[in-house]
């Protein structure tokens, strides 16, 4: 890919789910950030869904001189051609299909551009990481992922399991994206991934976003960010520069109650007098957008070139959603 | 309008709500239609109405050297350039937007063209025929007008009751369609139109599609084409021959316990002694798609000029489509 040196960067964030503002909005466009893969849905069935993509459809009218729906690779330029953020819509979890193949098209009409197989738990198509057992894909994991490279919607595994994880990879026939999560080796959680599911991820083309949230991160919220691009520069020679981005996980102007919704859904019933659990503070070289390409700076004392720099901040992104979004035959 | 008359005639009907079926896509390229406005949901909720179009997405995939999804106007042309039918969806009851004006919008992006402010009954927008009272159009309708003007979907008053229809064509900025009713002082009915509505509708530029459906017309099942088409004539004297469309209402293929769903929807409970309804005998003259180029024989007889003709059977209803489908400001 040939680029233009004297044009602004690509920037491209693979994921963030923040409490969505004018203010946010803004500071996408001070940092300069391209596009955003933005999370529609947690723990919400369809109609749900539907209630939180009108919410997102009066947010493209409301700052429509910020903000607008991509659904192509093309929408990227458009956007940074006009100055603004091209918004990418994503689900964390299979839910708002129910058990109806059909809600897949239906929501990609509506917008939707990634979709998480599972979250933590086991889903009607596979296995999450907080699982004991992990079964693979399922049986209706299966039709899911051949309408998905049908349609051009994205299959992300960040909260996956491990078998689940590489059974999606072979299984598909376009390349799989792990929008947000670190390897398991530098931090150890099963949220993070092995070296063997980032492997076969690379191999077929499929792009790993490094997670910016701070249970991902070796030390936490005190984690420095040379110690987050060392781990960079490693990852890099295990997928290759060309599959390596930023899916920040960034949840600004959350409150504390969003995150004990998002690890309880609506099945856990929590003890009213344990703890409450809170959003760690972010890391003081990522508080928002407008951070986001000062990680160059890291990346480049890591020793990543200008033109790898480059790729990971955004142009990866972009080759991936081309391959990824473009409609199927 | 200039034509080509060494062209195919550009043949629309304005309603059909049929037991959809490959033979009867194929009648419809047997009998040249262009277009044909389908209706998706009577008594369904939201859920209910996004299954219905998960199975139209079915119909576009397995029928696609038949028919294509209309979303504007141009899909006409682009229909007859390739030897298929345009199929315009709608709604004949604003059960599915609930009480959620973003649902407008959701269905517009999932293919709706065409909605009823009301069925027979009162709706949340507005009154039916069949009320004792028609109290016109609501506050909630005000707003759903609005938008349905802002978007592009038609508005449809097939159904409803007088003032309703009087109120919709005044404060909608878009023309009104009435797609499939007869004028009322032909056959005496409560859903016929009277000479008020008509008038109204046609000095802001609305259609009205003849209804082809027995009970609309004078000698139900028996009428004449004869007495239909001197009935066109006389309407069109009243709303302009460049308003004057067909919608056949046709419901081929259709089980009689539809039209008993049809009129009794989900909050009737019919008593099992009572005789059931039955849908009417097709009139002779118009059993199906391929007799409807035939209705030219009909007009020219009653005193329709080629041109008008023209207009009647297609070129009315894709200038009406031009104006009510383009995207708003």
């Amino acid at each position: 890919m040939t680029r233009d040196v004297a044009e602004a960067p690509t920037l491209i964030d693979g994921l963030q789910y923040c409490n969505w503002s004018r203010d946010i909005f803004q500071q996408m466009r001070q940092g300069g950030m391209s596009a955003v893969h933005a999370t529609v849905s947690y723990h919400d069935g369809f109609r749900d869904t539907v209630r939180n993509l009108v919410e997102w459809n009066w947010r493209f009218r409301d700052h429509a001189h910020l903000i607008l729906l991509g659904r192509s690779a093309d929408d990227i330029a458009a956007a940074k051609a006009s100055g603004r953020t091209a918004i990418f819509l994503g689900l964390q979890n299979p839910l708002p299909i129910e058990d109806d193949l059909g809600l897949v098209e239906i929501l990609h009409e509506l917008g939707i551009r990634f979709m998480q197989l599972t979250y933590n738990n086991q889903s009607l198509l596979g296995s999450g990481w907080m699982e004991a057992l992990d079964g693979g894909i399922t049986r209706m994991g299966r039709e899911v992922i051949a309408e998905m490279n049908r349609l051009g919607i994205a299959i992300d595994m960040s909260h996956s399991g491990e078998r689940t994880t590489l059974e999606a990879i072979e299984l598909s026939t376009r390349p799989v994206a792990i929008t947000h999560a670190n390897p398991s080796w530098w931090r150890e959680t099963g949220r993070n991934k092995s070296a063997m599911v980032l492997k076969a991820l690379a191999k077929t083309g499929g792009m790993l976003g490094l997670s910016l949230y701070p249970h991902h991160l070796r030390q936490g919220s005190a984690t420095p960010l040379h110690e987050f691009c060392a781990m960079a520069v490693e990852v890099a020679t295990i997928v290759g520069v060309d599959n390596l981005g930023i899916g920040s996980d960034l949840c600004q102007g959350q409150p504390d109650n969003v995150v004990q919704w998002m690890r309880e859904g609506r099945w856990t019933r929590s003890d009213p007098r344990s703890a409450k659990v809170a959003f760690p503070a972010q890391p003081d070289w990522f508080r928002d957008n407008r951070d986001f390409v000062d990680l160059a700076g890291g990346l480049n004392a890591a020793g990543f070139s200008d033109s790898d720099i480059a790729k990971v901040l955004g142009e990866n992104w972009q080759n991936f959603m081309r391959k990824a979004f473009r409609p199927g035959a």
